[in-house]
């Protein structure tokens, strides 16, 4: 607690972002060198593109966007490109975005034509009078918007075609420890003092019945309020959106005046672990404060001051907090 | 300020429910004496299901489900029969479930050929190991546990039909103010001292794209927590989503301490009010206090106390709240 009376007295940077790209079973044995090495290098593109659009003067929103969509291009990580397949073999993506000024959120799920999630939760928001589309529909709202469909076939790779195939073996382990999650997310301060956060994902491996998990579902897997913070968790959504999650931190931040670091620590490490709930997330305040606890083995997450050099983590040992 | 003293001695009664039937402009000026009389008669025939179930000793997730069901199937409300039209002349029925002392939740959205939308929530809570499920997805599920399809012109209504058509006019007004909305919702406190809620609704008329509101959204529209309330909301969905507003509730009870129905009046009448977001909620908490405020000119609700006559109420003259 001695920590948070400094904290209140530290100079705000003039900027700020933190990241992740998915929690899990990730551990040192489980990555090649080359393995660890691709995902720190994905993790550093972000977060200086990030950087270089924030130092340029982008809003906290466009940041967030434009670094998740880079993060969809990327296979290396469950969302966007890289999307896990669902039972019937096709892919099913949710994406959502919100901004802590104004509280404008736009959030879509069961997409299976679109390039960028991200970018169609943005299109919602600012142009239609809701906030979460689905499936058909968001992709009907999509081409009225003028976006351009994609073959299905992009969000195929071998490697997700895999986890599949021994999701559905007779004797392939299908407790939720073993399935291959993940999301993506981005958390930004930017140059004016306003909280945004967009995350995105490819959900579950094998999941069927058109499941929405938490990633899309305001309050859940994301949450953005300038009073409190902004939040992208990765984890078992089901149990996220069963604890909101995403609004419960910013809630402990706002009601039960906690610090950023120590809601989000007790929020993860003791409540979301004690419900079973494996994952972690990452947030932001106005002050700059960075949390990025997770329960799990690991979580790809990274995160970048001015003026500082990026930073990346995947392991239980590395940084899962920052302070300008 | 005085009253919430008071409130922590009293005896909580042996079990509670509180009801609404959506919220909008409802004035006496609007509704005829047969119309009033109407609605009476379905709230308190719904409160009285509720009470026997209660007094019979049947849990409080039960209960709040079998009391929406009825209110389903009453053409009166906006859920289950009496839903509205979407813009392409169908159907798209949304619910969601949640007990207050496991967090167990289930909720349904885009349903065209489910009876009872808050009976399949149920079975997603308790059969699958979702929490969400969408439109044709959801249904294969509710084929696969055995619930029979019905004709979606099940839900076709004359008095519905006109109201599209009035959308549909172009000089039709098609502001949110205008927009026949409404919900149904209960929250239920148990003979075991334990939460629930149960929501659902036949959304927006006119809606388009497979927008989901905030009724199935866990944290928006529906939230229950035994160490909070029970909340179940009404009213412009979307400005619900931003606010996370049935969770934020909750979180106002939990970690700011206040109590249920002071905490209930600051966020409906003050801060949705502020926030453009017309509509109201009921909610309970463990000591039976009922809160049902609501921000636009009527409130179709009621509540049951053991041993006492129903009390329901549209008006904005009418009680809003009540204390055993």
């Amino acid at each position: 607690m001695l920590s948070s009376s400094v904290e209140t007295f530290a100079q705000p940077p003039a900027y700020a972002i933190a990241i992740h790209g998915g929690a899990g079973t990730i551990s040192r044995k489980m990555l090649s060198k080359a393995q660890e090495q691709a995902y720190r290098a994905s993790l550093e593109r972000a977060l200086l593109l990030g950087d270089s659009l924030l130092s340029a003067g982008h809003e906290a929103l466009d940041v967030a966007i434009q670094v998740v969509a880079l993060m969809e291009d990327d296979s290396l990580f469950n969302a966007g490109k890289g999307s896990v397949f669902t039972f019937d073999g096709g892919h099913e993506l949710d994406a959502a975005v919100m901004e802590g000024h104004t509280l404008r959120a736009g959030a879509v799920a069961g997409l299976k034509r679109i390039k960028n999630p991200v970018r169609l939760a943005r299109e919602v928001m600012e142009q239609s009078p809701h906030v979460f589309l689905y499936g058909e529909g968001a992709e009907q709202f999509a081409w009225e918007r003028s976006f351009e469909p994609i073959e299905p076939s992009y969000f195929d790779t071998e490697r997700r075609r895999n986890q599949l195939r021994n999701y559905l073996k007779p004797t392939g382990n299908r407790s939720a420890d073993s399935l291959p999650k993940g999301t993506v997310g981005a958390v930004v301060l930017d140059s004016k003092g306003n909280l945004a956060v967009a995350t995105s994902t490819g959900g579950m491996t094998g999941k069927r019945w058109n499941r929405i998990g938490d990633s899309p579902i305001i309050g859940s897997g994301t949450y953005a309020d300038n009073e409190a913070c902004a939040v992208s968790c990765t984890g078992h959504g089901e149990l996220f959106i069963r604890k909101a999650a995403a609004h419960d931190l910013a809630a402990k931040v706002k009601y039960a005046k906690m610090p950023l670091i120590q809601a989000a620590e007790l929020l993860v490490m003791k409540e979301l672990q004690q419900f079973g709930a494996e994952g972690g997330l990452v947030a932001i305040d106005r002050n700059g404060h960075i949390a990025m606890p997770f329960n799990s083995e690991g979580m790809y997450r990274g995160y970048k001051y001015p003026s500082k050099p990026p930073v990346t983590a995947i392991y239980a040992d590395e940084p899962a907090s920052a302070r300008p």
